[in-house]
Parts: structure tokens; C-alpha cells; sequence
């Protein structure tokens, strides 16, 4: 993968389900962000973003369809779309899936990634899409995640919570609770461990990056008093990393570790166990402004983090906020890679000692 | 249970651990409060008592030692002690869990318990214990909860955190998060709705108070993509509930419900299925002054939402909020009891309608 030597990155943002509110919170967020230290081109149907700024009361904006991101235009009030033309606008329901919505927000995904996949863009930017309409469309993948996973040969992808200084990767996230418990095992505890040190470095800059894992039962299982994956596949999962100098710690109490990283700012990020464990923090917290961040992906990667919100398709009225968190979140990444000398990891230089015993 | 008739409360607050930071923060906490509407007890060592005001610096505070609750004075700066004077004081020892110090704050809870039972008080406040100890001393019980249903003869009560206008009633509490999946069924649920509204109705004087679910599963199982225990234990429990005209609904993603309930003030309540779902949600955003409240049990009894805090025992460091506001909540439970007309649950009156299907 090469990059474009330039100073300002370019952000593919996709249009999501054309019948979902993805495209209408694409036209708000660019609005509200307005100006940048990046460039930004939808990929998508043109009519459809044509359409969504009609809804949202955004008729001041200039469509301008290019064919490659490199012809994006950089001027105020002027929107950069990609239009890959194959959405039966005449199909459009909106809040309903469809075959036709499915393959239209699937050819989206796969155009951006190529994009960044080929350094003509730095980042992207996706808008929600719906299950059922990938589905309906043949395409059977349970989220963005896998997809990506799958495009970009990554066989260890991760789903991140970013919310302010807090990164906050889950060991397991879409399954239910009873599978999660199943799959918080050393190995994927530790690579997630792994994985997270070396996003906070390359991708953040974090030279020494401190993350703290989170138990998985009350009070991190008390000894083994309440469960006893802590002691099992927790702990030697931190020991593990921290074997490869990785500054982990923990497990901690899951009801105290996301207030110290969050308010204390003692952690730059948490591992949480399940997906609830991580959502629920950061969400008490920053309910419409926390990004979702794939780590573990050769390419920059982000999202809001919340589905298609079909109830508010067609009205505007979806809340662009944790979008536009992801494209700044994107931006200023991409803009550090950009001007930043290759390296990865050069800090793990060797083994951290063991973890103290822990005072109850 | 009779109540003496008066406006004014008396509330009991034990030591807890006299090795632990209870005794301390018990002080601390008294003198932070100060003036209140209610008058105060404290139960357990005298000379416990005393050095720990020592130990905070509380030099000008006159410790008066009281056969009964009856006998409590109401003047500044004065502590009324009931001087069980069973603990061996040369064994102090800070930070260690005790034979003496286990049987010494079992004792006091045993006496709370028993003046709140005969009205001599109106409520008790519980300082942290060591499981430890009490088991040292022969006491088998997990934690107050257990031993307070015990003493009361309760057969269901339940753990609850109360920050501010929320309330989180947990079905489950200290067990391992496998076994808390286990115990997730629709009776339990059901009962832990009924015990919360009638707590809600007498205790906290809502008329008709708003009980919101939280789901088990991420998104709240996503209709059975992400596990069924909703549709099979919990939407049933709802719907008994509402067969019953108790105002509860969902099961709500749990990574949004708590949100809306304490910043939407959507609810009055949000029914935890696990330890921390609840603690998370409610530590993220009200660390030290969270509340454990017992609900299901016939006294008013809360407690700081914390251990013994070992690390900090006779330094006086322990942080006290989390006691004032169990303090302070206890106390205007009381009063409003005392002043109450004998009522419960009138406002049950009939079967609410089903739940509507809900929007993905």
C-alpha cells in the first residue's frame, strides 16, 4: 500500500443504505464540519445525496461528480460525489431494506476500500447499513467489520470504541453474551492486546501507550471467588503481552477502570470483555459522540456508532454528531500517517516485569 | 413493625470492620452532614469510634455512649454510641481481616437490625465488612445482603444502586457472569420488577413509577440474532408485569438504556440483569456517590457502595461521599415513611396493554 505524498488527506465517506438516514447524516456532517485539514468525497448515487440534502434543508451545496478521488475539488459548499449509478432510485422506500438498497451500499463499501487500499484515498468514513438488505442483496456478512475483514485480508480485525483520549477495543463484540463468555480466551485476549498496542502507536502516536484490560466478572472475579476466567485467560494474557513490553495491566474491576481511563485519564485505552462492557461506559458518557474504529485493518477506518436509524429516514432528523466525529477522528489520523516516518512498534523493546499481586 | 410516632427519624449506622476504613469514614461522614433531619446512632466500639476521630482529625467531637436509641441526643458535634464493647482493641490491627473484628461487626449488624425491627430506629446504614473476617469469626454469609434477609426472615431482596432521581434494582449481583446467565429467568425478573415497583411506590412515594428492562444481550439480542434469553425470560417477565398494571417496558439495548434513564430522566428505574451492567453505568457517571440500597427487605437499610478500603485504614484517606449520600438517602426515606398514611401499591389497579412491536 502506497500513499500520495501530500500534506492533506483525502476521506471517502459512503453513502450507507440509500433508504436508511446514512446519507442525510453524511450531507449534515459535512455541513457542520464545513472546513477541514482534509479533503472528502462520497462514494454513492448521486440522486440519493441529491435527495438527502433537499431533506435536510441543505440546498446551498454544490454536487460535483468526479470519477477518482484525486479530482476532488476543494472548495466551500461544494460536495465531491463519486457516483457509482447502480441504485434504482425508482425503488427508494425509505426505512425499508431492499435488494436493490443491499447491493447499492455493498458496492459502496468495496469502492472505498479500494480507494484507500490503493493510497487514492487516506481514510474512510462508513454510513450505516442494514443487515437484512446486505442479506436480501446475497451478500452475507453480519456488519461492516467482516466485510472489511474480508477485503482487505485482515484475518484479526477489531471493533473500537473511540471517545475523546479513551480507545476502548472489544474482545468480542456482536454475539451474545453466553458466546462472548465463551470466546474471552487467552489467545484472543492477548492478540487484541497486541492489535491495540500497535494501533495506539502507529495510528495515535502514543510512543507508550498504558491499556489496561478489564476483568470480565464483578470485581474482576475476586480471586476467583466469582468466575475464574481472570485467573485462567486474563491474566496470562496480560503477563503475555507484557513479556513482549507491552505496558498492560490489570484485569480491573470493570465498574472502576472506564471512570479512571475516562476522568483519571490513567489509561489511554481499556480492553473491554463483551460488547455491553465497553458500550455501556463510554455511552453513560458520550452517548452521540463516540466513533467506531476498526483496528487491526492496513487501512483507516471508522464509523458512527449506531445503525441505519430507519424511523428517521426521509426527515432529516437523525443526529450527525458521532459522524462527524468520525470524519474529524479519521482526518487527523490520516493526517498523521501522512507525515509520519515509517515505523511500527519501535518501543517494545523487551520484557516488562510481572504484575505486583493485587491488594483486595 | 410499629414506628414510633415522631417527625424526626433515627437512623443507625454500624462500624462495620473496626480494621477497615468504616469507622472512619463513618465520622467523616457524620461531621460532612452535620445538621440533618433525622438523628444519628452509631453502633459498635467505642474506643473504635474515638481513635478513628483521632485518626481524621474530628478532635472536637464529643462521643456520648447510649444504652438505646431513645436516649440520642440532638445536640452539635456530639455522637451518640451504642458501646457493644465485645472487640478485643489491643488486636487492632489496620488493613487485616480478624477473628474479633469479624464477630464485631457481625454484632453490629445483628443490633441494627434489631432496633429497626422494633422501630427504636427508623433505618440503618451498614460501614463495609470483610467476608473474610466474618468467616474467620464463623459467620458464612457472602455479604450484608445475604445476612440482612437472614436476620429479617426476607426470602427475595435485592441489590439496588440509587444515584440521584435512578434507580437500578440488579437480578443478579456478587456471582460469576456465567452463573448470572443462568439465573436469568423469567420468574426472577418478574419478581425483581414487582419487589422495585412496590419499593418505588412505598419507599420513594412514586405514584406510578416507570420501570424500564434492560436487556441481557448486545442491542438487546437483536431479535434473537444476538441470543434469546429476552425473548424467552425477559419480554415474558415484562409482559407479567404489565398483567399486574406495572409500568414496565422493554428489554432496552442496555448500552442506551441507562443513558436515557439518569441524563432523559425517561425512568425512574432500570432493572440491571447482571452486577455490572448496573455499576458500570452508574460508577461511570457518579463514582463516590452511588448508593447501595436493599431492596425486598421490611427496614430501610443502605450502604455505602464500596469495601473496607483496607489500603487506607488508620489514615484516615477513605473517601466518605458515597456514606453521605446513604446517609442522607436513608434519612429522607424515613422521614417520608414516618409521615406516610399506611398504602401500598394502590395504584396497581389493572392490567396496562401489551408492548408494541418494536422498531429495529
Amino acid at each position: 500500500m502506497t500513499y500520495l505524498k501530500q500534506d492533506r488527506p483525502i476521506v471517502a465517506i459512503t453513502m450507507g443504505d440509500p433508504a436508511g438516514s446514512g446519507p442525510e447524516i453524511d450531507i449534515k456532517a459535512l455541513r457542520t464540519i464545513a472546513q477541514a485539514d482534509a479533503k472528502f468525497v462520497l462514494i454513492g448515487d448521486l440522486r440519493i445525496f441529491k435527495k438527502a440534502s433537499e431533506v435536510v434543508n441543505a440546498n446551498d451545496l454544490k454536487f460535483v461528480k468526479i470519477a477518482h478521488p484525486a479530482e476532488a475539488k476543494d472548495e466551500p459548499k461544494t460536495v465531491n460525489v463519486i457516483d457509482l449509478g447502480t441504485f434504482d432510485f425508482s425503488n427508494l422506500v425509505y426505512g425499508k431494506p431492499s435488494i436493490s438498497g443491499g447491493k447499492a451500499a455493498y458496492e459502496c463499501i468495496v469502492q472505498a476500500v479500494n480507494f484507500a487500499k490503493t493510497g487514492a484515498v487516506q481514510a474512510i468514513v462508513t454510513a450505516p447499513i442494514s443487515k437484512d438488505a446486505l442479506n436480501m442483496a446475497g451478500y452475507n456478512y453480519p456488519g461492516h467489520t467482516e466485510l472489511l475483514a474480508e477485503l482487505t485480508n485482515s484475518e484479526f480485525v477489531i471493533m473500537a470504541l473511540v471517545l475523546k483520549h479513551v480507545k476502548v477495543p472489544h474482545v468480542t463484540a456482536h454475539v451474545s453474551l453466553k458466546e462472548a463468555l465463551d470466546l474471552v480466551k487467552k489467545e484472543r485476549v492477548l492478540r487484541t492486546i497486541e492489535v491495540t498496542h500497535r494501533s495506539l502507536v502507529d495510528l495515535f502516536d502514543i510512543s507508550e501507550p498504558r491499556i489496561a484490560v478489564a476483568g470480565l466478572n464483578p470485581h474482576a472475579g475476586e480471586g476467583g471467588l466469582f468466575g475464574n476466567e481472570e485467573i485462567q485467560e486474563i491474566i496470562p494474557a496480560i503477563e503475555g503481552a507484557r513479556d513482549k513490553g507491552i505496558d498492560a495491566s490489570g484485569p480491573f474491576p470493570p465498574d472502576s477502570v472506564f471512570h479512571r481511563a475516562y476522568w483519571n485519564k490513567e489509561f489511554d485505552s481499556v480492553v473491554a470483555m463483551y460488547h455491553d462492557q465497553g458500550h455501556i461506559a463510554m455511552k453513560m458518557v458520550g452517548f452521540m459522540y463516540g466513533v467506531n474504529l476498526t483496528l487491526g485493518l492496513p487501512i483507516i477506518r471508522a464509523s458512527p456508532d449506531h445503525g441505519t436509524v430507519w424511523g428517521k429516514a426521509g426527515k432529516g432528523t437523525a443526529d450527525e454528531r458521532s459522524t462527524v466525529e468520525a470524519i474529524r477522528l479519521v482526518a487527523e489520523l490520516a493526517k498523521r500517517k501522512l507525515n509520519q516516518k515509517p515505523s511500527s512498534c519501535d518501543n517494545v523493546t523487551g520484557k516488562l516485569p510481572s504484575l505486583p499481586p493485587k491488594e483486595k
